[in-house]
């Protein structure tokens, strides 16, 4: 069994909106195709895959470095020992091979598509969702309904809390019924009043997340603790810049609720720093690293063993997502949950044409792989790689 | 004042070695001008620079994402209050605008050679070198005279001892009188046998640090330091992963003598982790960031301030490196002194066709800007950017 072509395809995606920190406008992911020699109803298996959403297509590191080192491979060396399935680990040795360690930027990006691609790849070689084939690799339980709630909560001109409640109502309607939202754009007092427009929606401060996106200092970060405390909210998500860890061990200190951090993080080494320096709770707070952003399944395992190692929980990861790649690793490892952004990020957002949210609930379709050939406009962003 | 063209080149290094960690065949470089419509002697004035030594030419990045922005950009935006020269924090901001917070690899690399770009490009405009521009635009005194050490020590098949020496007495025939070698690639006993070996050629301890690449556990790390503790070297460099802040207090705790680290840390946060978490010690350790893999002299200098506001000294700065970039940055920000790699890294390695090591020492030339124009290979790499 080998490789005979590997495809990269960037796309530009549909979300001209900000958050606190980047406009999403020039915002583009790289499409990926491992195509074998293998063959299922007399097509080729191709394993799909991309890195996942919000930060950047990455054609030059995966032109210029990886997909030749997987190229340039013995087809034996990338296969598990049997010889029947492709080994994600070796896959991932394979195109980090000459890369020096630290530097876990744009590379853990490049490298994520590729190693996601193989997990697509090897749940379609056995006929089964990749959830299915994450968790027997991984001896966990599959779990076939997974938490989800809807992140958005934008700042609109002018804002006086309609617009806000309008698009949280637009969420309630298609099934979900946790929400979270943008804060860290404007001064407290106009957030605390959105967070109660919000509310309104949400029901409880446990069903409402508000998201800062880095953007606030440590004093800043100190005054929105002390504001929102009395909220019990849901959690308060990256407060400060991701590597500070010194802000977020003192944000810890001084705020009760969950705070939650680490879809900037890209290796299992800063997560480790994370928990051993900047503070994080045992059965509190929420760990949202993405596969599809640091380096795969494979590296992600890694992060749960150095979260699990010191006391935490894997029912504390939420990863960064919103998209079927996610949603397969919470399924599969047994995670806490994850985020949606219903209609923006197209044509890679969500779960599927056909995907239901019910009380707040996604279930994982039958599709093997990722299942991501059951998006339609997805489907044809593919189909054009092979023309 | 504008700029007109901007251009990446991407190069092989002539560098068939490796160390501990990586094989530097497929090493490649980034090359950069930025083009002006500002004429000195009737030609364009043109701001060189690259992406250092050690990592990947960032050919993607650049042209996918940061020469866009930058061409996209306003002139003036671009440009020093005063309007005669351009400044490089905006531009940083301006490559870096859309960009998340944390992921410090690859970008950091990309960003490094455009920034640097602009010192040259400053330095030019001035007619002086780009230390005498670096010293003024940060209130630090030029030193014209730089401490360098030859970095290389490598491993030799069925090696003896004496290959080892005669490459370090080949350094010391060049006006070497500071040496670094290479260990973790074979067992602790052979390492020390072959630092008795070096030895001979350093006369002392204090003239000889080793590099073990970031190869070591913390067990085997701690091993190394009992068994070298009593050569009171010059340093033990990278023996842990650059961002195993644990590792580096352990080992700090249990080793008297200067520790280094810090060339695969890319941003002043990362650097402000290792000596709030790493153990770093004052007037001891040695911190080797290098501004040309970390978004270059503007993210350098805010580096320097995490370390000076707790203690630190920039005498503890020797940046990784080896090449002219890095020269002019410790002539300019005054900082102890820098690595060079005698024969290998060409054609970016070293510091000019007629420069002159004497007793450890190297002089700064005249030329304007970093002098890149200096070194004949060189050069004519550049030339090829313009046909």
């Amino acid at each position: 069994m080998k490789i005979t072509q590997i495809i990269e395809r960037p796309i530009r995606l549909e979300s001209n909106i900000s958050n606190a920190f980047v406009n999403f406008s020039e915002h583009t992911v790289s499409l990926v195709a491992i195509v074998t020699d293998r063959r299922i109803a007399n097509k080729p298996v191709v394993g799909l895959s991309f890195n996942s959403i919000g930060r950047y297509a990455q054609s030059g590191i995966l032109r210029d470095r990886m997909i030749p080192r997987l190229m340039g491979a013995a087809p034996e060396s990338l296969l598990q020992d049997d010889g029947k399935l492709f080994s994600p680990e070796k896959v991932l040795a394979c195109v980090l091979k000459n890369e020096k360690p630290g530097g876990h930027g744009d590379r853990a990006q490049a490298a994520s598509a590729l190693e996601l691609a193989v997990w697509d790849l090897n749940a379609k070689l056995l006929d089964e969702p990749a959830a299915h084939t994450i968790a027997k690799h991984f001896g966990t339980r599959f779990s076939p309904k997974v938490s989800v709630y809807a992140a958005g909560g934008y700042y609109y001109p002018g804002e006086d809390g309609k617009q806000l409640r309008r698009e949280l109502e637009q969420y309630k309607a298609k099934g979900f019924d946790r929400f979270k939202m943008k804060i860290g754009g404007a001064s407290l007092g106009e957030d605390i009043r959105r967070i109660e427009s919000a509310l309104h929606v949400a029901g409880a401060g446990e069903n409402l997340a508000v998201d800062a996106n880095g953007r606030l200092s440590l004093e800043q970060a100190l005054a929105y603790a002390r504001g929102l405390e009395s909220y019990k909210l849901m959690w308060l998500e990256e407060a400060g810049d991701p590597l500070d860890f010194e802000l977020n061990r003192a944000l810890a200190n001084a705020y009760s609720g969950p705070l939650a951090t680490g879809e900037n993080l890209f290796s299992h080494q800063d997560v480790k720093n994370l928990v051993l320096f900047g503070g994080a709770r045992p059965q509190l707070d929420i760990f949202q690293m993405d596969s599809g952003l640091s380096y795969g399944i494979t590296e992600y395992a890694r992060m749960l063993r150095e979260l699990e190692s010191r006391g935490f929980s894997r029912a504390q990861a939420f990863p960064h997502g919103g998209q079927l790649l996610a949603l397969h690793a919470v399924a599969g490892l047994g995670l806490g949950g994850c985020e949606v952004y219903p209609n923006i990020f197209q044509p890679l957002g969500g779960f599927g044409d056909d995907t239901v949210v019910e009380n707040g609930m996604v279930e994982v379709s039958d599709a093997p792989g990722f299942g991501l050939e059951q998006k339609s406009s997805l489907a044809q962003e593919f189909a054009r790689m092979f023309h």
